[in-house]
């Protein structure tokens, strides 16, 4: 299939390296257009702007925030209103989901994913999809170059948007309890390990516990596989639909605060679950 | 081996029964004799004081709570004092399991269970033990028994009840985040099962997301696996020991105070996880 | 003075009012017209845009919140650029108050005021002032026409909206405080009324604890002196300077949960102060 | 009167004084006797057991906790029985009012203050007090001659200790809730002096905000007024309380792990009011 890619960072990038190696045809976009090089030497076109990207069948956009998925696709050379099917797996709003969905009628899925860097570059992403069932199903070998797996959740595409959002809600709400049971463990004498390792084999025995849990047991907060402020921002992305719905979430207010102590303490480059050191100093810890 | 067991509620009769089958031999001891018929009738022996069944090699007890406890150690006809080796399978506070470590020096172990009655009855328990190696060496093939595995978490008996109040507070943390989240998503246009069935299948699949998600799904919390009142019973023993230990745990102070909401609300019948009502009520849903 | 004056909601009209009482030459401007009828019979000039309000010396705002503040003075027929000082009475964030500081050098001042409508009318508001000495200087006639007293803190003009952000979040909070104690003492057997007495006589006889104490005993919720809706739009803006400025508040995240319960409960025509129904609630209570 | 006074700390000795000025005649008894010194060079007769100052008209016990009252009461030597009527003036657990009560019929008066000590020697104590009212009244001669002002509320003696409890409780929220506000100012570039004088001067003119204030202000957290140790002691029993009559309590459960975090890192000699700066830390601030 003739695909753009727009948004070239860690994730994108192996992403559009899949569909590659899939054998479709990609054309790259990139606003910083360097890091496009490996992908070109590889056989990407390189475009002069989204909407040159967006000339064949689909265009994936893989973009840090709102602002950049808003410049892409509404600014000067912009995606909107090219031929291509928009396939969005950026993490954004809920509302701006539902503008995108508006504004492109037809022509717009939603399509964010779970998963670190090694997971893309391994083809091993959750793809969340939501839009219509036709326009999804021209997607579904796309789905399976860059996923292990693709889930559709409903019609409308910002369905998609708030499945991710409460996913990301769910590790950090993950993380804030292990950490309080972690440090009341070892305050009460119980090493962080032998804790984990019992729930790993009883009930919790779930990827989400291991992969937090080791890093708790080890502090190992750096190099951050996903920075406190993307998790600070992606929070605030769910308080906005949380507010939008008008549902209190409690716990979403105590992982926000202490996303703010990780920042204001100086940890913009330490992972999304350090809040667990808060947790620590809190209780006189290290 | 000749064995006592004290307490016939739904668990213990099953793990006394359980205990039979391997071929031990039973005395029990309830409050309400009546309790222990099935088994008397299953050939085990009825004894008319805790300290008469504490006359063979070992003395399991399984209790509601700390006051129980103490009655049949510390009251008239309690075991402290009796030859056999108290193992302790109640959920009870750290303090209590530092007390009977100090009363019963070389003669106890705590190690309470992780697994609802059902659980029991397969003897598919999850059994958590804490106390000197040797005692626990003795305590093995009874494990066997009644579980499909046992832990080793410490020296120190209390170090057990830790583990338990810590797991059982991490229950009760994934079923507050499993709330906001589904009730977020319900807000959204997102069923409740949808929204499992992606958790379930990227990195959430742990039994505790499958149980208590069914649960929430279909707002089942009656006949009540584990009623509010102990779950808040034992989210108390939690913030004793945090108190105790000095750590703050804001996730335990929402559990805690959505189960008072529970039990405000007439709820004392209500399965512990029906906090999820109360979320789902602040969101103005049903 | 000659001065326009832009926003004639039940604030805005008597403030107004009260600058024509002291003798100033007064332009107004509202969006819908016919809220000027009055002022206009009282010898007020009706101008047709923002800027023809602008011609004077000084202009003053007040407005229901950021959006309507930017039309009137970024917006087409807008006061950017007119000769009048503006001066921004309006509760809006602490973001757009700097933004309005840098396009507006030397020609802006903060001025938002602490009082409901009965005060406003009474000439009797509190205004919280901030921006160069120089400018407030020259408002200080103003402030008096209109307020019983004014304060300086700070050059930076957003300094004021913040203190007024900070003055509205301890309203909440001593609304959730109270709510709290007085659902514990009337469900112990002590009437609100007596615990409200004994407060106000001892250490907290302030007007906020009388004010609200009053709502709250009589559960006298509508009409609203401050709607819901507008007390979560100013914690929203609480919360966005908190998050500009990384400071974590657990009290804050509570007030929040509670307005959007109050929200969620169809209670858009309630007074901010209804948090406490959402308190009793939970307690069981009516 | 013939009075009895049992219990000699800070508070105690200092309405013992008072008591002996306005011309009663003062019995007094401490657990550790030397206390009892100044008070008896000054004409006090010196009880050597509570039941020993018990013998005249009225006893009034002022202790650190429950545990000191039960030992005073119910101990060896204890005034259950004697003939004095027993005005309690600590604060103890509604609990433990309830069973005063009982075991006092006739015969107890429940009667904590406020104040701090400096207020004690003033005798600008503040009372609350709640029991048959023919008993309040033969005490009042004595609230006078220690107190500033006397309340009633109500016929059940613990009243009097759950008012004192929510009060307690509304001084923490107080503080709370301006040190998250002070941290937000001062992170803006508002001092928290200038926050305070605006406060001080609208709606928030009372002594709990002057008292608090000065201490935020200038972290001025020692010596302790009320150490942080006591304050958690209170609030627990306020969460006793609370559990007790199914509240939830939000803020209550923030300003316990504020109180938890002080003595974690080490502030048992601190203010209570130093939750502030487990406030100000976790925003960054020094």
């Amino acid at each position: 299939m003739k695909i753009g890619f727009v948004g070239l960072g860690q994730m994108g990038a192996a992403m559009a390296a899949n569909l590659m190696k899939a054998g479709h045809e990609v054309t790259v976009w990139n606003r910083s257009p360097a890091k496009a090089d490996a992908l070109v030497a590889a056989g990407a076109t390189l475009a002069v702007t989204p909407a040159a990207a967006a000339q064949g069948a689909v265009v994936m956009t893989m973009l840090a925030d709102d602002a950049a998925v808003e410049a892409v696709v509404f600014g000067d050379g912009g995606i909107l209103g090219a031929p291509a099917l928009h396939v969005g797996h950026s993490t954004i709003s809920v509302a701006l989901a539902e503008r995108l969905a508006a504004a492109q009628p037809g022509a717009y899925v939603s399509a964010p994913v779970f998963g670190r860097p090694v997971a893309a570059e391994a083809a091993k992403l959750f793809v969340v999809a939501a839009g219509a069932d036709a326009l999804i199903d021209r997607c579904a070998p796309l789905f399976a170059a860059i996923g292990q797996r693709f889930f559709r959740v409903g019609d409308a595409p910002q369905a998609a948007n708030l499945v991710k959002l409460c996913g990301n809600f769910l590790i950090m709400s993950v993380v804030e309890g292990l950490a309080e049971a972690m440090t009341l463990a070892e305050k009460g004498g119980v090493g962080r390990e032998a804790l984990l390792e019992v729930l790993m084999s009883t009930i919790f025995g779930a990827p989400v516990y291991q992969i937090y849990g080791d890093i708790l047991v080890n502090d190992r907060f750096e190099p951050a596989g996903f920075p406190a402020p993307l998790g600070l921002k992606d929070m605030g992305l769910v308080a906005a639909a949380a507010h939008g719905a008008q549902v209190p979430m409690p716990v979403l207010g105590i992982v926000r605060d202490h996303l703010l102590s990780v920042i204001a303490d100086g940890g913009t480059e330490r992972d999304w679950s350090s809040i667990a050191a808060i947790v620590r100093r809190n209780a006189g810890m290290g």
